[in-house]
């Protein structure tokens, strides 16, 4: 009788170390799914954000990829009730004071390199970057991903190419010249749950040649 | 002494088990391990790439945010060993006849929309898509990681705003008029495994203000 409990034992373990094995997602499983099922989320609760959660999403910024490995990117982190209230210049980004926590992703559109074959101690010399816009908005989807991961809700809300909301935002937080607004991530806990959208069109695929 | 044979097997199995559940790693830590290792992978093996793994990069792609919705993206997928070799243009980019993918990533500089306040069945519109750039860096960066998740290794290689790089891609590629590469990306089966840079830096973080 014993050896029968045991038996059945170690096959209810056997088959829940089966069940636990199968759930648990892949890392390539967890990617996919987290790209695929992020979505704009507009409304948020009160709940403020963490130091460390804010910390992982700068983290997920900066580790973006940017042309020449410049990183033309800063940020200014926005919780400050006030602050947030004067950043609202529209009816499109009025959630900036509903969102416990605002990333300005901040690119620089002038950069310091070497002058081209220039002996290794020459002067570096200001040129602009025709790359911050492509290299920010990497940065605005790396923190996009991390907050849906995180189980937070964001949206990217554009500011540059628009001068009547990059003013704005320049002129309330100090942004120096030089430096411009890309985008503001308002982020909180998800107020609402909308379905993410269906964007798979295969027709917009084309192969080896258009 | 068999009554002990089955209560070792029972511990073991139930070792196993808690090392599965706990090695299993979380969503959330993969996305996030995923973003802070993904690296510049420039050296491919020959292997190709299945057609089920270069659809979910795309499906990545095509997950990614645009402003109004508008996902004005296209894709070219190259494989073909003739059509690669020609879209080298320059030492920066002769990792495209190595690669045995290419994923170029395409953007509408037009948009069509309803005029402001028209009626419902008002005829669309051409209008300049400022965004097109931005919403297909963020395709970019989705496909980037993607790559990352599936164990294969890719580069973001710029093609706009640089004519001379976005002319023989336009020019081989047939790509139509107000159609613009952004990016060309390399995908294939890494051949390196250079360390992925850290390039966390807490002193470009501002508080509230600048």
């Amino acid at each position: 009788m014993k050896k029968i409990l045991y038996v059945a034992l170690a096959l209810v373990l056997t088959a829940f170390c089966l069940m636990a094995c199968s759930n648990s997602s892949t890392p390539e499983k967890s990617v996919m799914d987290n790209i695929l099922t992020r979505t704009s989320i507009r409304h948020y609760t009160d709940q403020p954000l963490s130091e460390a959660q804010i910390e992982t999403l700068l983290r997920a910024g900066m580790a973006a990829p940017s042309a020449m490995n410049v990183q033309p990117w800063s940020f200014v982190v926005v919780t400050d009730t006030a602050v947030r209230a004067k950043l609202v210049s529209s009816r499109v980004n009025r959630m900036y004071a509903e969102a416990p926590c605002l990333i300005v992703v901040c690119g620089d559109e002038v950069m310091l390199r070497k002058p081209h074959d220039a002996p290794a101690d020459a002067p570096l010399e200001a040129r602009p970057n025709d790359n911050w816009s492509i290299d920010c908005s990497a940065v605005t989807e790396n923190i996009l991903l991390a907050a849906h991961a995180l189980g937070l809700g964001a949206v990217w809300t554009a500011c540059w190419p628009y001068p009547e909301r990059y003013g704005v935002v320049k002129e309330v937080l100090g942004i120096p010249e030089n430096v411009m607004p890309l985008s503001v991530i308002p982020v909180g806990y998800p107020a609402e749950d909308p379905a993410p959208k269906d964007k798979w069109k295969p027709e917009k695929i084309h192969h080896n040649l258009w």
